[in-house]
């Protein structure tokens, strides 16, 4: 399918269609365009709809899955992870990503400048988009944040600063204790200075959902005013209906002096259910923009799933006054590869990419797809990349064919050594597994994605392991590490009263000379049989009270039906996010956990190392809730 | 809250509602009822809303998670099992379940049967309902089936018969190869066979959503002048959007001859992720009944979640005309049975009962809630019984407490000889564990009931075992099973090339001589802490081919991008469901998957009992639908 951008149509188009089709798309042109490789093209994209006659907007898909997604409890994303989903991002034809929230941490700001440089540019699989993703990049309204975001962002071809302000009187009265009049003085003065350095600026209006319309339009038109060029209305805390929220966009819509300059952005969490629901109603009503995440990752009940808003679109060309530009092919490794390095499950009846989201079941149900394949299906599995479960590759296969297949699956970017260590991997479970699968084989890369590629992300390697266990007895284990700061090899044993794995994680922790707390453990076969590779996922913290063991230490969790954050020495509630993720991928589970274990231990040292080195900040602050 | 019921609304309060407000509740009058503790009750409840002045109609919410939620590719859930969840959805205050499809097997039948006369009359937590649950069964439009079924759910003193057929014409070509003729004389026939056995009768044109609307119309006319009281509009492939479906009821219940006697039900499946959206439509344009299942499981991307739908009425009572009477603190334990019985994981950022869905990771947010709760939460957690996760029980605790404590968690039903055995395990866990918590005794009762109350479900059972594992050596694994069939003691052992799990997996398979092949394989810590419990799931089936090794035998996937079903030796399409999950809880994760794996084993062996002596048919027609 090509593309038809007619920016011409942009204007003369607008009474025909919906009041919100006054759409002029501000991506700015900036200080890098005229030194890259593909021609600035005109932003307003409207095309003739295959399948109407009317005249169609482009949808901008906004993807914050590195920003909201990544506040999801317990989801810890290191830079090189944050990097590789950019990239899938951008292959997946996502028009912007929110990379992060610069000021937030040091990890953060290198985060969303890494990003800016390696994948901004990019423009792979992008060539009928005809330009690279957009990074843009969250920001409070104060000059501090809007400043270091775009220290970050502006490293990228595209950018964009995304700033916000919450606007409801409960936010005003509870959280922020201030006016409204002060509140639209903060704001356009944060749109103004981002607009200073950015030719693209974004204001959200934090808990639009329950703040006073007309205080809304109010605010809104002046930071339009101030240089906003998109205007995203988040129903923060995921409790409007489609109709509700619907509504309010069109009111906004309508009301907002200069409200047809500029592009209506939807951000929807999902706490009922409704957010793909709410998001298509936004659309109706005149938003441009989603904003989405892969898998509808995000905090509390997450975010907008990318995937169904999409193929939703997709498949209802008729229904939406938009079209987009998403290379559908690549949800479904997208999806595994967010799952995967977020820890994030997707649960097996999650609409576009559960894993039985397009097996049949039923008896009489086969037999209507075996009749007729239009009886039952309507997205077919290729449509969104389904992999193929059959044989790919076994024991003879050799590097060419390997690399020619991990390119197919999108890794086409590894680097000779890369390939090499993964082909490594490949060849060492070929020994034990006859057919291995695509499946398979981005559980090992991805495994090697999330070793990490720093020489303080891989301190500790795992040497050697042996395990004693039984009903009666004790489990007994025998650890042996490799200390690479220290050269030197390290050897231990720990009994495990309920079992190998105890074993394994005490030996482990006597080695390092530290108290993990172990918070969430998990493993799941990546395909069928024995021999399947088992991929372990688990989070750990480290046990800084040192009268509690393992079993006491209790973090920020539901207890007499409240949250209560965990306290620090002084009861005061911690709102830092000091929990590690390890991922370890194995045949043998007892291995791939110890692999995860260490994998877990060593991101804690990197944190540590950063934080003594002052590379990073304390993450009180990182997180926001739009 | 209290209920009045006002019969005499009924009709008085037609026109000063939509339309759909012509609703006589067709709950029938039957034989049993006369015999019950409670008094027979007007059917058609209205109430003054306590948030408006508006009258409001009861939603009636029927459940299939039983068979609808049971079709889910993987899930089999034994008699036992679905007696249990049957009993948590009769305590959740649910109107009516669909309890199986009695004609599709030998254990469908026995499972509605069983539901039927054990918790069709129970009284428990409906106090304020005033009446148990209504039992109904599937059937399609077929003499065979209608009267197999109403032989199975009439032991309920409320019961329904829920027949149904095709209607699209593309259902109707290529997979009926019948006119539209015939198409209404055949539904019409079996409606009338039904009403003449029971006076509930429900009618479902399958793929409505795809159907002839005035087509539509005219069937349903019929089907009505036959006696159908409830008619169901299902969204077969889950393509709708919520204005489509909405507009589909508004025009079926406005145009159908006799509309207005009936209720109008939705049935919407999650494609796009928009079914809790397409089911509020449905109410909106005038459905009275929706039907959902806990967890949204299902078919392909599942059913509509009853959580998100009855959360989203009580978060929004004046955006809908009806009220619900489920006991919602209630739901939390529901969704965690019916997630560990089916072993369909439940995602965390699933909206209500994901394990984040309450969880606030955000400094910022958490800032919020410490000030003023209100600022972020709408749902509390108490509302849905979140639960503690605080210290309950340890070592210490007596038989009382423990009781007590499993009662409030809606396991008040079990013997004592049940009691005594889940007491056992508890102080067993007790010993290696400090501190029990719920989610601790939930997995521990419903490993319980997982593992079923008959001989033949028990006939293996695992004694005792060692394993010895390490990174250079294969593995190797000793078992002690007993035969309680036999009566006799079997021990033997093997290597694992890939671990210790394949060493005991293998060494079960010798004991028990049967070539098993593994399809899907899961740990996942129930808690924090080294101690805490693994849960292991895993699903196997019987690996027939001589030919293949475990590795190689394919089932019912995706391959090339298509759906192809397992074949026979005739390489004919195998549509039978044999596949066996097991369940196992230990904190050692090797006896954990140990248990599970002689669980699913017994379950095989059970299986193949009724098989041989004739209790169970040949599932392959075993799935529709709807």
């Amino acid at each position: 399918m090509s593309f038809t951008r007619i920016s011409t149509l942009c204007r003369s188009a607008v009474k025909k269609t919906i009041a919100a089709n006054r759409v002029e798309f501000p991506f700015g042109y900036n200080s890098y365009s005229t030194k890259l490789p593909y021609s600035f093209s005109p932003l307003c994209h409207k095309r003739n709809s295959s399948t109407s006659s009317s005249v169609q907007d482009k949808l901008v898909i906004f993807d914050t899955t590195l920003r909201d997604g990544e506040q999801s409890p317990g989801v810890t994303l290191t830079v090189d992870e944050k990097v590789e989903i950019a990239r899938h991002l951008s292959n997946l034809g996502v028009d912007v990503i929110e990379a992060g929230f610069p000021i937030a941490s040091q990890g953060d700001f290198e985060a969303v400048t890494r990003i800016a440089k390696e994948i901004g540019p990019l423009m792979t699989g992008r060539e009928k988009i005809g330009k690279p993703l957009r990074i843009a990049g969250l920001a409070r309204a104060t000059e501090k944040d809007i400043k270091r975001c775009y220290d970050a962002v502006s490293h990228a071809p595209f950018h964009r600063i995304h700033t916000f302000l919450a606007t409801s009187d409960i936010h005003l009265k509870y959280k922020l204790q201030i006016s409204r009049e002060e509140c639209i003085k903060r704001a356009t003065k944060a749109v103004e200075l981002a607009k200073s350095l950015c030719e693209d600026v974004e204001f959200s209006p934090e808990d639009s959902g329950r703040s006073d319309q007309d205080f809304l339009c109010s605010i809104l038109g002046e930071v339009i005013k101030a240089g906003a060029t998109t205007l995203n209305i988040p129903d923060t805390v995921g409790y409007n209906t489609p109709e509700e929220y619907g509504a309010l966009i069109k009111y906004l819509v309508e009301n907002t002096p200069g409200g047809d300059k500029v592009i209506w952005s939807t951000h929807c969490h999902n706490d009922l259910g409704l957010a793909t629901a709410n998001t298509l109603s936004g659309i109706t009503n005149g938003a441009r923009q989603v904003e989405v995440t892969i898998n509808g990752i995000g905090e509390r009940a997450g975010n907008t799933s990318l995937e169904e808003v999409v193929m939703t679109i997709q498949t209802h060309p008729k229904s939406y006054p938009v079209y987009h530009t998403i290379n559908t092919p690549l949800i479904y490794r997208t999806s595994s590869l967010v799952s995967s390095l977020s820890g994030m499950v997707v649960q097996p009846n999650k609409a576009i990419v559960g894993t039985n989201a397009f097996l049949h079941e039923s008896g009489i149900h086969q037999d209507g797809v075996l009749k007729h394949k239009q009886t039952y299906e309507i997205i077919r599995p290729e449509d969104v990349g389904v992999f193929n479960v059959n044989l790919v590759l076994g024991k003879l296969s050799g590097r060419n064919a390997f690399r020619s297949r991990i390119t197919d699956l999108g890794y086409g970017n590894l680097s000779d050594a890369e390939t090499q260590k993964a082909f490594e991997s490949f060849k060492t479970l070929a020994d034990t597994k006859k057919r291995i699968t695509d499946h398979d084989l981005l559980a090992l890369i991805s495994d090697q994605v999330s070793k990490g590629s720093t020489p303080e992300s891989q301190r500790f390697q795992l040497q050697s392991l042996q395990v004693v266990s039984g009903v009666h007895d004790m489990s007994t284990a025998t650890i042996k590490l490799f200390d690479s700061l220290k050269n030197n090899e390290l050897i231990d044993a720990a009994i495990g009263k309920s079992g190998p794995i105890m074993a394994v994680f005490g030996a482990i922790q006597r080695l390092v000379q530290r108290k993990i707390r172990l918070l969430q453990y998990e493993v799941r076969a990546v395909s069928e049989g024995m021999d399947a590779l088992g991929k372990v996922s688990l989070k750990v913290t480290e046990d800084t009270d040192s009268s509690s063991t393992d079993s006491e230490f209790l973090t920020g969790h539901i207890i007499d039906g409240e949250v209560k954050p965990k306290t620090d020495s002084k009861g005061q509630p911690k709102l830092t996010k000091s929990t590690y993720s390890g991922h370890g991928t194995d045949v043998d589970i007892i291995l791939a956990s110890a692999k995860a274990y260490v994998n877990a231990i060593n991101r804690l040292y990197e944190e540590e190392i950063k934080e003594v080195s002052g590379s990073r900040s304390l993450p009180a602050e990182r997180f926001v809730n739009i």
